[in-house]
């Protein structure tokens, strides 16, 4: 018996577009990104893989690419669940500010750790900082957190996976999570068992769905499977390369 | 204490403008019928009734429906709920059929009949018609109807409003639901104890927020307000019209 999971980061974003860094800004998609997301769905649909259920961050760029995929591969009925620990990493001070500009002014290295670094997150925001979510009321009951490095993400990220989505995998579905770059990231790490050094090498692209094969442990067998390697090749570096204007 | 439902059709579908009975056949929307959602959306962003949890049937144009009003109204991350009871009406032999045709080859009060009585369904569908849901996968483990009246719709909607949606409703709630014609309008004979005769008469018109405020034991404090009443008067008289050329 494997389990089937597929990952999904949201398409292009109005931030994406403008090189903003986001975090847990609430931005819609650009059309390109409503694009990618029909697209995910025609993947999905062409491999004949298709979800028995969806979890989502509560971000609208997530949100909208989930139910462009789902629309596409006639699975928008399936059931929903949305939880913030799929969030994408809350980044802090950051949030709202060009990333060719930060990396000017901050220089590449220190740019780089804040992007890249395991467990140095960028400054907390302000809290009367226009780009924070206190008070939003889709947190009510959570802390929001000020800031958060990639090992924030993971130690909120993974017992997500085990209490709750990975339930859905072992009763056999075909699980969709539609998320953000550093939250499948952290997936990723867990379940890759990458190492806290080498997960800064590891980029995932935009509006392509990542499919895993799990064993009985929830283990890989063999490597996520891009359902377009070439465009996902192209949209890795991309992401790697962010940061140039 | 009092409790808010909001009961929302979809906007225009495909069928909707071509004049076909349509049940559980899952047709799109309109571009009418999107701009409608989002117009559900700010209408109840404008009145400031911001739902907590939404609720729709497993039909695409409903789903799709609710996605845009939220969306416009920023309630995109809330819970989501998904049950084939909300479906339309199963129109049997006559998904699929035009309405002005029927009305024409069987005459207005066999077409009436089978419109608006509350205990006659049309014909059964046949087992091999294209508009047959038989053997869909969003159906497992469901008989499938082979046709519906409205009091098919009762027997089905009213355990599940009891059963599910009351309770997050007497938990304080603000539920929409995202549904269709006959489905909504067995839940209103419901809430509001109209008889088998008198809901002949009552239409629901597309993408029109329909409010409740309701008592402890769920009953309607006063009748619902439609959020932009104008353009609902409209509505239903044009869905009382259906069947014209």
């Amino acid at each position: 018996m494997t389990y089937t999971l597929v990952l999904l980061r949201h398409g292009e974003s109005e931030w994406n577009a403008l090189n903003l860094f986001t975090g847990w800004v609430d931005v819609r998609l650009t059309d390109k990104g409503v694009a990618e997301g029909k697209r995910a769905g025609e993947l999905l649909a062409e491999h004949g893989i298709l979800p028995d259920i969806v979890y989502t961050s509560l971000l609208r760029r997530a949100i909208s690419t989930a139910n462009n995929a789902l629309d596409a591969c006639d699975r928008h009925w399936i059931p929903v669940v949305r939880d913030w620990r799929l969030n994408e990493r809350h980044y802090g001070a950051l949030q709202g500010k060009n990333k060719a500009e930060i990396k000017e002014q901050y220089g590449n290295d220190q740019f780089m750790l804040w992007r890249r670094s395991y467990d140095t997150p960028p400054p907390p925001i302000e809290v009367d900082s226009e780009y924070s979510q206190d008070g939003d009321p889709r947190y009510a009951g959570i802390e929001v957190p000020a800031t958060e490095c990639l090992k924030d993400v993971v130690a909120r990220m993974v017992p997500y996976w085990e209490d709750t989505i990975a339930n859905d995998v072992r009763g056999g579905k075909t699980v969709l999570v539609a998320a953000h770059g550093n939250s499948l990231r952290a997936l990723v790490k867990h379940l890759e068992n990458i190492s806290d050094e080498e997960i800064a090498e590891l980029n995932i692209p935009t509006g392509i769905p990542l499919k895993y094969e799990l064993d009985e442990n929830l283990r890989p067998i063999g490597p996520g499977v891009y359902l377009d390697p070439e465009a996902a090749a192209a949209g890795a570096a991309a992401v790697a390369n962010q940061g140039g204007k």
